[in-house]
């Protein structure tokens, strides 16, 4: 899933997300209820016509962003109060209203609240935020309107017990999918890897696996290897805007001298249609004038780079050999 | 003419600018020349290859960047002495260099390097600039390459006896089109007409008549019915990042609260494809949330907007109806 935060992916049309085979994409509850607002989107058609997106749509619960944008916050056992970080206005979060504010924007994917704690975080702190996000889960279910597909998040940290109990107690509920979440919060790699290896084949084997927020080719490959099926990353489109473009040579910086005289593509393999159209001089003149555009065609190169990769992977995995692409994507 | 000062229409693809009927861009010598080089650009194919645009290419002098953008300038006649107002690096424009930094550029049409006069201006100002100005017409002629087509520009302010003597001058000298500079340059509506009026049929007839830096869509209908064939403008596009938006009831402002709810396009009789798509709402909230893709959205409904403008005014003129357009764009 491609990210559009506040309901468009940065500088990419809708058009054009659909040109490149995208099929879902994340969109952020806590942005899009403070500005708009999900009431206004409810009664502009829902998300969906609101920015003119014929794909599906799966939203966060609005949880991290609260914990992560928002000063002067209190959380408690029935919710976050915070004040928006855009007028500073008091708002209260709960499980029933993140669900609800989900059915507003009319998405095809809610996800629960949980309590999502930072890196580093003690063993006390995980474990509390694990109790409060199963006390939430049963509520968020509850709130559901007909039809609304909730997804369950598991939490529990770094720890292997934690995250054995709340992949447990997630799988008793009927959610409608299964995200691991309290990854890719900060922790460096070699702590995100066992957490996702040990917790993936704990998840319901009928359910939708989602690991939120990540991540580079190489964590997304590592997890599918884990049994994971669905990814959301802002990777794509913001090392574009910060003027790196991903091949499999490794990721290219654009200010870099080497392109200043380069006539030809970044990444000739790349299957973003209008490489051969614009030059690594004129993309690296683009950034170096402050010039939009720039960004706008590294997003694109960027975004063709990731849906290949998942097209290779779901490819690879029907016909058994996906595990070339490990080595293919060794250095992206 | 949409203008690409660095070589981009801003926000804007060459494929875009293509699909919405424009045959001819306007870009700037004077950014050009300065970043990323004249010498770069035609080592790397000319301005055409460099960025992506199969069109045709009209650049300015640098003339009236030097007089605007840069600090320190002295000028003399032999050129004009100055700073880079990007790293002060000390630069000489004369009329033998601009025409050599077109012709590495490569592009179709290369304008004259003339002097400018800013508005307000005495006469004794004007007068001094158009004899400078008819000083330096020869040394362009002399400096152009083998096909390498040139444009005239007459000078004179806003005093017609010196607007008479400067076109009766340049068109005894075989410019491959002549431009009518000197105007939209701060100058009120009521000034600019009256020297337009009184210029335009001045020039050669078997000759293009360019009008340059202008304008509102009235302006333009005015200098048509004067006689004029061609223009150059950045109100499209920087309008659109301004979030005012052309349409045929008059401009809409994009941040206005009457557009907050409104769930149908800002101007149900856009050209620009994508207007059914994108409701009036959600280019008001990308505007609000800062996001890019907003700015492109405007961009491309006013250059269709100034694309279909033209068109019905070469349909007018072909069919001798084209004064009904008055009426039609009086409140654009």
């Amino acid at each position: 899933m491609p990210v559009g935060t506040q309901g468009s992916v940065k500088t990419v049309s809708s058009e054009e997300l659909e040109a490149l085979g995208f099929e879902l994409i994340l969109a952020n509850t806590y942005h899009l209820s403070l500005r708009p607002g999900s009431d206004l989107v409810e009664r502009l058609g829902g998300l969906h016509g609101f920015m003119g997106w014929r794909g599906g749509i799966l939203t966060d619960s609005g949880g991290y962003q609260v914990m992560s944008l928002s000063k002067m916050r209190t959380i408690t056992d029935e919710g976050v109060r915070f004040k928006s970080h855009l007028d500073g206005s008091e708002m209260f979060l709960t499980p029933e209203r993140s669900i609800e504010i989900q059915a507003e924007l009319g998405v095809d994917i809610s996800m629960m609240l949980d309590e999502c704690p930072p890196y580093p975080c003690s063993r006390e702190d995980a474990l509390a935020a694990m109790n409060r996000t199963h006390l939430w889960a049963p509520r968020n279910l509850a709130a559901r309107r007909d039809g609304q597909a909730v997804f369950g998040i598991v939490q529990g940290g770094v720890h292997e017990d934690l995250r054995r109990e709340s992949a447990a107690f997630m799988s008793e509920l009927p959610f409608d999918g299964m995200a691991i979440g309290g990854v890719s919060v900060g922790e460096p790699t070699e702590m995100q890897y066992p957490v996702v290896q040990l917790t993936a084949p704990l998840l319901p084997r009928d359910k939708v696996r989602y690991l939120m927020g990540v991540g580079h080719p190489q964590d997304i490959l590592h997890a599918v290897s884990c049994g994971i099926d669905l990814f959301d990353c802002v990777l794509p489109t913001r090392m574009a805007r910060h003027h790196c473009l991903y091949t499999l040579e490794g990721r290219a910086n654009m200010l870099n001298l080497k392109w200043a005289k380069h006539n030809g593509p970044v990444d000739a393999g790349s299957v973003f249609p209008s490489t051969e159209r614009y030059s690594a001089a004129y993309l690296r003149h683009l950034f170096k004038a402050g010039e939009p555009l720039g960004a706008r065609l590294a997003s694109l190169h960027n975004l063709a780079f990731y849906a290949r990769l998942m097209a290779e992977i779901r490819e690879g995995v029907e016909l058994g050999t996906w595990a070339g692409l490990m080595e293919r994507y060794a250095r992206a």
